[in-house]
């Protein structure tokens, strides 16, 4: 047989995967799973978005400019102007997906063997990109001690070396949900001044923020760096349009733009009828924004509640994103993920949670984590965390 | 300032972008430009498929699973099946364009530095595929005078190294237009057998026969070999329907599917909306490539009779796709095409075309030619041949 790449071959399986055919299982012995791992938002996409798609009044379907289209980009540049994001239309390349935006700025910066450095956990594809480009990634631990703030900055740099090209972080984060302080990521940039790397920021969450006087604080608006600046950012969550595959790398660094470009025209354009769905999002209410906010305001508010309701777990109130890391009272969570699935219910009903290793790059961190994704309306996530209170105490009795 | 990758600076741009801001400035001044440099076809998409995305039933633009929605891989292996070609849905993976499944399916099989040999003049994207996986791209040399025509397999086996991995060809081919007969096929099937290697086959453009007894022998009905064989193919000609992203990776191979899975995860999924279009795009009627077809080769007819009238001009006529390579009488087809937007115009008209040394890998190929495509009506054909060979007349004098 002919031979799979190395990087094909270590790339590693999303950690949920492994589970999904024992919540089938459970599934068809009539089991309700309640699905606390995934990040598939059951919010509504705004009507403006699904109006655009109904009324579209094209009879080619197109390839669109590689750029993506110049309409959606201007408005997509004011979008951010008005959130006092330094951004132009001329900064933005659109993409399939923020996935994408990541895939090419690491394609972009990294040859193989180059280091990233990214804190964790983080989002267990940045582990996939950096494989499929061949960069190596440097893991930056972070704690659930500390609610997994950035680590002090003379932590970062000692993992500086002559193979590093950037830092990569998420704000806020997914798994974490973490939100970078404006100092942190002024620290992050004199660090990335100093050492000329470059500062990749996945903003995909930066709408979903849910405590008052808490304020974004975008790698777009520092000062003095930004020719070493890339930001990612995806219609996926903010509008509840995570199938459209549309995000976008924004960065002042011309040759980095250049260099992105070659990578978009080889892969020809984004998805057409998507963008134009988009361009009409971005007319969205801001009550729609509101609604939503509050609504996930809530959630959280509600699951970590009822979390800290269970004896010996431990978790942080997440400030964004829609996800938190939770310790729970057992050794392994992949173990309890998968008997959760394969050998427990509560009257018929049990959980489904991801094992939180899979965010880890360092072998044996958050053996005893799990992530939970708080998609689930209110009722469902107090069923769901009592769910894993009973099922806790039959698991530690076994 | 922060480095660009290596893999990222010697990504080559694309041939037809140099060109683009000379065409612009001929529009400026107010002249009529026809391009036969593109691949976006002017036919109409289905109406089945633009009535499905109008009607679309959706309130969450949700994701899809990462291998495309089963229903759709469902109704495409029977679309396969009804043209004899061997595939389940099992075999298939649904990816964002052709142009994804070919990047993935080198990802899977190389490593920095491993070989892909592909018959040249190719698609020039190929390379840039090749290179964001920092794999090598070994052309094999194909003439004019044979119609690029495989050559003899003797020359091709020469170019077999260790670090060989796989024979890339594009069938029928862009930017030739040639059709491999089932002959060729079977004689790499050969070889890829013998040496161990992948037969990779793009066959965007299987559809697209001009010549009544000519059929299409794709790699999927080849016996003995199926481990070693991956096809790509996309909607984006078929139907029209470039701006969808939709295309496929299919092979019986499943460490190959297992390996191409783990990169489909790590990017989500492929387009929401645009699935349910080529889903419902499959029942077009068979009276819509009829007379597709039909337009395409009286636009060969017409374009190849127009440019043999041309003196010393080189061209055979092509058997599939919409584009040929032809020979000009000149000594460098990237000036020619520089100077008939910038210093040329005929009552205010002019013509685009692509340099086909962008086509080539080796250095010094495809000077003298040109990659003409017939996406434009007869008409415009005509007139913009015309164009053609007054410039010629005119640029042969200076
Ligand atoms: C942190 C983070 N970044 C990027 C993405 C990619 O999203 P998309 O490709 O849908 O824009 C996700 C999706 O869940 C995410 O959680
Ligand atoms: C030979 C060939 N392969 C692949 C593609 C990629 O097409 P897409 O990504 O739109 O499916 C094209 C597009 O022009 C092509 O000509």
């Amino acid at each position: 047989m002919p031979t799979i790449s190395h990087k094909g071959r270590n790339m590693p399986e999303s950690p949920i995967r492994k589970l999904a055919p024992f919540a089938d299982l459970a599934k068809k012995k009539g089991h309700k799973v309640y699905h606390l791992n995934i990040g598939q938002p059951d919010i509504k996409t705004p009507e403006v978005a699904i109006e655009a798609v109904k009324n579209i009044d094209l009879s080619i379907i197109e390839y669109s400019p590689s750029a993506g289209y110049e309409s959606y980009r201007k408005k997509l540049a004011h979008f951010y102007q008005r959130q006092n994001v330094n951004v132009n239309s001329e900064d933005i390349i659109v993409t399939t997906g923020g996935s994408e935006a990541l895939l090419f700025a690491l394609a972009t910066i990294t040859d193989p063997g180059d280091e990233i450095i990214i804190p964790e956990p983080f989002y267990a594809n940045y582990h996939a990109f950096a494989s499929s480009t061949s960069a190596t990634v440097v893991p930056l631990v972070s704690t659930i001690e500390t609610a997994f703030a950035l680590p002090n900055i003379d932590e970062v740099e000692k993992l500086i070396t002559p193979k590093t090209k950037a830092i990569l972080i998420c704000n806020p984060g997914n798994p974490t949900g973490y939100l970078y302080s404006e100092t942190e990521i002024k620290q992050l940039a004199g660090l990335i001044k100093k050492h000329d790397l470059y500062l990749i920021a996945d903003e995909v969450y930066r709408e979903f923020l849910y405590d008052g006087d808490d304020e974004h604080f975008s790698v777009m608006n520092l000062d003095d760096v930004q020719q070493n600046v890339i930001m990612v950012d995806s219609v996926s969550k903010r509008y509840s349009m995570c199938g459209a595959r549309i995000g976008c790398l924004v960065t002042k660094n011309k040759q980095v733009l250049a260099t992105v470009m070659k990578f978009a025209q080889a892969r020809l354009s984004p998805p057409t009828i998507e963008q134009i769905a988009c361009e009409a999002a971005i007319d969205t209410p801001q009550s729609y924004f509101d609604e939503v906010i509050s609504e996930y305001k809530s959630r959280r508010d509600t699951l970590i509640t009822e979390l800290n309701k269970i004896d010996g777990v431990i978790v942080t109130k997440p400030k964004g994103a829609f996800y938190c890391i939770a310790q729970l009272p057992i050794e392994n969570s992949e173990d309890f993920a998968q008997w959760l699935l394969e050998s427990y219910d509560l009257n018929g009903q049990t959980v489904m949670v991801a094992p939180a290793a899979g965010f880890y790059s360092t072998p044996g961190m958050g053996l005893n984590q799990v992530r939970i994704a708080y998609v689930l309306n209110k009722q469902d996530l107090i069923t769901a965390v009592n769910i894993l209170k009973e099922a806790l105490l039959v698991y530690n009795k076994k």
